[in-house]
């Protein structure tokens, strides 16, 4: 590799632990699928590939989305944020119809949200499985 | 406050520095404006007044978006991700029409994107400024 070619993967402003967070964003609804972290190497493996590639903090090494689930993201778009410390994907979610980002077997990871007042408030599922995980994880 | 009070801010994965990263999407559009970091407080303030608070890492302080811009976040939704360390909020970005969430004068922070081949990719801003930033902060 040419030393031009890793400016832009030197432009990001990785944190100490050599990460920055990443946001998937569903390319044709604009929902919010999930955020997770990448190292140098997934997001440029993800650039390569054009399919979101994260770094997994609990089990420290590349976790290649989808490779047990088949819910792979297929990536549009990459984009950086004004810090250059936040990363954005535009994605399309496949293997299911509508998509499945969440490892629960929902649509999205945000699925609970505060309700009630702030002094008794909770969080609470608002968003249906959409396959049982114990049917995407064999 | 009872204990009860605190649930749903127990209930969220705080990081070593006691912080979750805050994504705020436009409730109209599902564009992701922005992502900056929370501590209990800023949580608990955002719940109660309906307003994005945000924690600053490097002011070390709360920061109440808007508080120089005017470029408050109204907040309709906090939703949390199924490993409880992520907030994505539903937000109106006042203040200026089309909302102005970064401190460049754009709509979104997220206005680099990475485009060429990723041998030779390259981030370019995307995304015009809607106001002259020295405007925004006198």
């Amino acid at each position: 590799m040419s030393e031009h070619t890793l400016d832009w993967l030197e432009q990001v402003h990785w944190d100490a632990q050599g990460l920055v967070p990443a946001i998937a964003q569903e390319h044709a609804s604009g929902d919010v699928l999930m955020m997770a972290w990448m190292n140098r190497e997934a997001l440029a493996e993800t650039a390569r590939l054009g399919r979101a590639v994260y770094y997994s903090r609990s089990r420290q090494r590349l976790w290649r989305k989808g490779e047990e689930s088949g819910h792979v993201q297929q990536v549009h778009e990459i984009r950086l944020d004004c810090d250059q410390d936040v990363v954005l994907l535009k994605v399309t979610q496949l293997g299911h119809e509508p998509g499945i980002a969440c490892h629960t077997g929902r649509h999205s990871c945000f699925f609970q949200k505060l309700e009630g007042t702030p002094d008794h408030a909770q969080w609470r599922s608002v968003e249906p499985v959409l396959k049982d995980p114990e049917s995407i994880y064999k």
